[in-house]
């Protein structure tokens, strides 16, 4: 027998090319017939690209996207090969500080947004605004793994949806992050073809929904960490 | 406009409490209405309790259950207080080599399956034994992660589904562990409540389906990793 809870997952497209200074809730709205209790996961590079995070690089200069990503980090933690592992001023552990050379034009390079779930939330009060549904908002960027080849879509913002819960099972408490999950499933639609920077997670428990934030709830203090 | 891709992600419940021998392929084609392209998602617990993975083990001592993984380790990364993490004879970096008291019997700890993709590859020949169905089968456990507070559904065996997909975008080739975003969507209906151990993850791109394994595409060699 199924259960009860199912979740519909489909990509968004259509937007168009972004530039800086668009309107992403409203070319979202106009192209996703949203509901109440969706979560629009938007990828960090039009996020970027529409709030002008974009810098310029010489791309047959080998050292340029190193020193950018850099002059993006608070710290360097791994360097090998033209692959550098930092911490980036959010508290994020990722390569090049996230710093992405695809999918922007030619001679750019696209950096994270300066507060991911500021962005987030602009983007669901903006979704509000223009429709009056009611979403939760996930900013999802690729991120890499210790011990683990391949990467996966992670949340590194949110809006009105918990980023982390905890669940009580039998003796013992989990804390699930949640909104990574999301990212993830999210990515399922989406990575096959980078032409999809949207998608709807639809279908999501109500008790997920909320304010959450991803910089306060999922980047782990360095005294906890065991790997910093 | 929504894109063509969509994925319905539910709960598969009614398999009743797992004992050491039961057929768990027939207990799920039973509970669920497969189809051709199905992604079945198994958590490791049922698994691990069908295939008698499961240990006594005394809950009020507390060094029992770090005893217990040591035991199930070839090394021991880091410790602090009652956590181990530790990497496993498969080459997964876990918390406590994956040994677990929840959802289990008290006084008993589960214990991962020897070989979870071939444990995978069983319940895929078993699933398609009886009832005629090609699906791929994704074994799901909850790990934590460096640097990310809150755990995460991630793959730990597979079967009809490559691991790792890579996607050619311009200028750049990004190498996506598709099992592990499949076992995060499927938490998404899972995760409220332990009772639901399986999930079908419906209408995934085809082009991900195909022979994979956890343990050669996914675990990353020694010689490159950069946090271990």
């Amino acid at each position: 027998m199924a259960s009860g809870a199912s979740l519909l997952v489909f990509g968004v497209t259509g937007l168009g090319e972004i530039a800086p200074g668009d309107d992403l809730a409203s070319l979202i709205a106009e192209q996703a017939a949203l509901i109440d209790g969706d979560v629009v996961v938007v990828t960090q590079k039009i996020v970027s690209k529409a709030e002008g995070r974009t810098v310029r690089i010489d791309p047959s200069d080998p050292d340029a996207k190193r020193a950018l990503a850099e002059s993006e980090a608070v710290r360097v933690l791994r360097r090998r090969d033209d692959l550098v592992i930092t911490e980036t001023r959010h508290g994020f552990v990722c390569a090049n500080s996230g710093v992405d050379l695809s999918n922007v034009a030619d001679g750019w390079a696209a950096l994270l947004p300066v507060e991911p779930d500021r962005s987030a939330r602009r983007l669901r009060d903006g979704i509000r605004a223009r429709t009056g549904v009611e979403v939760a908002v996930v900013i999802s960027d690729t991120f890499g793994r210790a011990w683990r080849q391949g990467v996966t879509d992670v949340a590194i913002g949110c809006a009105g949806i918990r980023a982390v819960i905890e669940f009580a099972a039998e003796r013992v408490a989990t804390e699930i992050c949640v909104v990574d999950e999301v990212a993830s499933a999210a990515d399922l639609v989406m990575g096959k073809a980078r032409g999809v920077p949207v998608a709807v997670v639809r279908g999501l428990d109500a008790a997920f929904l909320g304010e959450g934030a991803v910089t306060e709830e999922v980047v782990r203090p360095h005294g906890e960490d065991l790997f910093r």
